[in-house]
């Protein structure tokens, strides 16, 4: 069991949080969309080991990813990373917190709802849409 | 067609925006969740038809609820409002312009569509979680 310290992120962080990024995106199967914001990530837990982006939105917090490398997979970090960002968006006054999944990585599922979270999708019929760079432009002419 | 302009929200619009929150929970059959969040809409356009409700997040743009009530609808409002959006998402520099929308409503699916927009849920199998109130606590404890 490796040991586990959840931070925020410092400005030394960033070449690794963007390893990781790319290294999430290829799990993904979706290397081609990786375009890194000059926004840097706002919670991060990290140490070789895994990283949170995540924003505030009112009462909402949106956990955009967590990326655990292969050789720390099941210890249990992504429900520690998971219980902090709950205990930090409560103390932000946050009363709902969100986060997007693949629908094959059952692994991330699984453990999204033994930790308590529904899947809307499935349950309310909720789909994401998405206008990317040359939609936006075109759409912004019309 | 009725005449359309779209502004940002001021102090007075509170008590419509707040009428239309709640007509549009009963349209999306999601009444029993409405919370009224102390941070108000931050992009509007209102003139007893309509109203935006989104936050920017780096390079992306998240447009929460798009509402034309029933007796305007019909008459392109709501493309006007998602082309307002992704202009001043260009104009703040964001990249990709997100919505979500309930599998049901083939209406909002089909202009998001022919608007350009990618259905992420569709193409990629996205799902949206959530965490709320309880289940927060919850894991806030453990």
């Amino acid at each position: 069991m490796a040991s586990v310290r959840i931070r925020e992120a410092e400005e030394g962080d960033c070449g690794h949080i963007l390893r990781l990024i790319r290294e999430l995106a290829e799990y993904e199967k979706l290397s081609e969309q990786v375009q890194i914001s000059e926004e840097g990530p706002r919670v991060v837990g990290y140490g070789q080991y895994y990283f949170i982006y995540s924003t505030w939105k009112g009462r909402n917090v949106y956990l955009e990813d967590i990326y655990v490398t292969p050789e720390y997979r099941g210890q249990g970090i992504g429900s520690k990373i998971i219980k902090k960002v709950a205990q930090v968006a409560l103390d932000k006054g946050c009363s709902q917190f969100r986060l997007a999944v693949l629908d094959w990585n059952q692994r991330a599922m699984t453990l999204y709802k033994a930790l308590g979270a529904r899947d809307l999708t499935e349950t309310e019929g909720w789909h994401a849409f998405r206008f990317e760079g040359e939609a936006m432009r075109k759409l912004a002419e019309k």
